[in-house]
């Protein structure tokens, strides 16, 4: 049928999406998210109807704006609507919802229907819930990897082999690629890391990263980078390494669903896009982390490591104690403190020795270091200067001052600090609930807001000891982050609870 | 946050949606489809979130505009925006999705929360998929069939014992409720009949009644026709007999997910809302038919005889052939033509021999009949002309006119007649390709619009002998029905395909 064109000023969804009146597609036999097929002279498109009786009148069809601009359309030109049907891959999706396999292709036709925009959110959740309730063999978790990576973007940088690191989260304050990246870097290794924002954590690499110098940056400008000084540490998001995972992110964040193969596909075709080739994963485990339960983590080590060897990765697995943060400081610059700290030699222990962990293990997957000396050596970067040193080229390259000092660093002008009630050993420090004070004191938006720690866990305090000071812009927020401390984010263990006096009844 | 309001003038989705700018969802740390608290003045209301960068500004909510007419708000009022947790049924569909049984109290959470609009479509859509995926017990779909009952309208009939029938669909002309009902209803029997309007197919009983009378009544204005004469027959869309099922329903369609145990709560949970007490399931079982396998409609009508028992109905279920369309015409006037001829004593055989088993088996469970004679009562209901007089009683009740015949209803100006190009048996009728057709000529909305059949299955045809008439309001509507009558919707087997002619090599 004939429809005139209503221009919409509104681009609430990734797929194209029209409004019809309630009446037209009654007639034409389309229903509420069914498809139709528009034609405006020589071009084409397929669109998912959404209905109305207001917005636009029967003999109309609402084009959101970003379309009109897509194929330079009119308001008042007339588009030819035909009932279309829904693309295959939606037919791939029921196949998986029924427990079958999918085939290469099919899994190839999912994302090129999620990259291109063909699938709507309905279609892109019932996807996301067969993976979870049926999962995927390994074959189509490599699939799916390679179907990411061809239908996204991919780093190709000159110097070989390539080094990277990941960590699957859940940890406040675990700033390791900041100094990873700067000792394999000083040791004349490749590794272009990309790195993500805070989700609900208080800081993500790329929000600290960003206190010290800019994150955003084109794939041609990461390769020149990484081609010149041998690694970086850029947000990921600027450029589209796996862009069909970072659609069906969209809607696993919402429904709160993490199925293993899409968490494996979702790193791996990342890496594989990145061309690494030697890998170390680090995966917490801990009552708030992502992972909970250690037998877990090892039987996720192992896909991992399956995994990698058929995509040419070689790929290790560190299990990480996550019931605690590492370092001093929550928030992107507290945490960024930390790093410049660490890298000059100073600073918080753990976040030095998780550090060199991961590079030395790198080191000797390398063949840079023998098996059981490659700490050793990330220790010497360190203590020479030369991470340090790594780490202001990187600064440099992408735009900061290399010159910067700590004292340079953006800290809230307004603080508070809470002090022990009681005398007693640092049990617990919930990271989750550290995780939402630093958010309420305004990290990660503003830069100098969070958490900064004088105790550490297994640390003997006595009454009336600093434990945590709190920073932020504002004094509301403050108070905001002060009303959350109702149950303290840390634990101190008191030896003696309480003494009951008066006769036992034995 | 504080966030000044803006009226949107759109209305595209059942659940409160509002649009924020991405920097201030970030600032609160919502993400796309996250929830927040939105509190104006005393009133307080819990949104989905989209996000925009230009349809809102910074500082700005925009809220779709019934969402301001329900809460009496106007552009420029300041909102209190807070980050809100979704709701407990979110954690209960992702129980589901971990293969758990849900308990009462969680069903009903969720059917609370479909009903109240409280879920995202990428929520009911991952419920959908679950209950797919997962299937439900007995137990459960017992649970959500009181659910579904207890969060819609109920029937309020005064005349007991309340008989019913349904239909699983798939059969083009299948109008058989309109002959049951006013068999029933000349014997005294009671039958609150609710319909539905064709979704895929050529008609509805909703849209073929139509053709008489009206259709649309409150839950009180059938409860007045029924209380008086005995039945009715009405759509059941006027009255919200199971608002949670309609609901996931519009999930269900454009998916193509059709669960057993949803089709089961669907059904049900309607008879059960209109008081029905003794119903006969018709499961039409054909290769385009919803039931595809006689096997499958065996273990079904097994799980609706054994639920039935659970919600204190008697169920009996028919297996019935479902590879040919009853009756002759397709389309509303034209199936209406065949209800009123098959009354009167003439029409379809097929149509009258099928509508006086289902009625017969109902005289039979209401002890109107014994065993093995309901039939006969339910033909003599037809011959006696009483089923007709109570189909004219319904058409008045209705709002229609009693006195109506079969040369007042309206029949497309334009027609083609296709005939046999050969001799032979009419082999198959492919009901798929006859909705295809009808639809094309502009059925359900043109009510004289379908097909006519001059031939039955199995019957014998000579060459250039009449096989079907077109009927349709305008000429191009015959032409768009031609071109896809490219395969032909009815197949003549010839005996001899071809005749080889020549030396044969053995």
């Amino acid at each position: 049928m004939l429809l005139k064109i209503k221009t919409l000023d509104i681009e609430a969804t990734d797929y194209p999406l029209v409004l019809m009146h309630k009446d037209d597609a009654k007639f034409l036999g389309v229903r509420r998210l069914g498809r139709v097929n528009i034609k405006l002279g020589d071009k084409e498109f397929v669109a998912v109807v959404d209905l109305t009786e207001k917005l636009v009148n029967k003999g109309e069809v609402g084009l959101y704006e970003y379309l009109c601009n897509k194929f330079d359309t009119k308001c008042g030109l007339n588009a030819e609507v035909t009932l279309a049907s829904p693309p295959d891959s939606v037919h791939f999706i029921k196949k998986k919802l029924d427990g079958n396999t999918l085939a290469k292709d099919e899994i190839n036709n999912i994302i090129e229907d999620t990259v291109e925009n063909r699938l709507s959110d309905i279609e892109l959740s019932a996807f996301v819930s067969a993976v979870y309730t049926r999962g995927l063999s390994n074959e189509e978790v490599i699939n799916l990897i390679n179907s990411m990576v061809n239908t996204g973007q991919t780093l190709n940088i000159k110097r070989k082999p390539i080094f990277d690191k990941h960590c699957i989260g859940g940890v406040p304050g675990n700033r390791t690629t900041m100094v990873v990246v700067p000792i394999l870097g000083a040791a004349g290794l490749t590794i272009p890391k990309t790195s993500s924002r805070a989700i609900s954590s208080a800081a993500g690499t790329t929000d600290t990263m960003e206190v010290l110098c800019d994150v955003s940056f084109h794939k041609n400008e990461i390769e020149r980078i990484v081609d010149k000084i041998g690694c970086c540490i850029v947000w990921g998001g600027g450029v589209d390494l796996a862009i069909a995972d970072d659609k069906l992110i969209k809607i696993r964040n919402p429904l709160g669903l993490d199925p293993e193969s899409l968490l494996l596909a979702s790193i791996l075709a990342k890496k594989k896009a990145s061309g690494s080739e030697k890998v170390v994963i680090d995966i917490p485990v801990g009552k708030n982390a992502k992972i909970k339960d250690a037998n877990f983590a090892r039987k996720l080590a192992r896909n991992f490591i399956t995994l990698g060897e058929r995509l040419e990765m070689e790929i290790k697995c560190m299990i990480t104690y996550g019931e605690k943060p590492i370092g001093k400081g929550i928030g992107p610059s507290l945490e960024a403190i930390d790093v410049l700290k660490v890298l000059s030699g100073d600073g918080p222990y753990d976040l030095r020795e998780k550090s060199c962990e991961i590079a030395g293990l790198l080191f000797e997957m390398g063949g840079k270091a023998p098996r059981g000396r490659g700490k050793e050596i990330a220790e010497q970067m360190i203590d020479s200067g030369k991470a340090l040193s790594k780490f202001r080229d990187i600064i440099n390259e992408q735009g900061g001052n290399p010159k910067v000092k700590i004292e340079d660093l953006p800290i809230g002008s307004y603080n508070h600090t809470v002090k022990s009630e009681i005398e007693g050993r640092i049990d617990f420090m919930d990271t989750r609930m550290i995780n939402m004070i630093a958010r309420a004191c305004g990290a990660p938006d503003d830069k100098g807001a969070g958490i900064f720690f004088h105790v550490e866990k297994g640390e003997r305090v006595k009454k009336g000891q600093d434990l945590f000071t709190l920073y932020a812009d504002k004094e509301t927020k403050i108070t905001n982050a002060l009303e959350i401390l109702d149950g303290s984010p840390i634990g101190v263990e008191k030896v003696i609870y309480d003494i009951v006096e008066g006769e036992l009844s034995l």
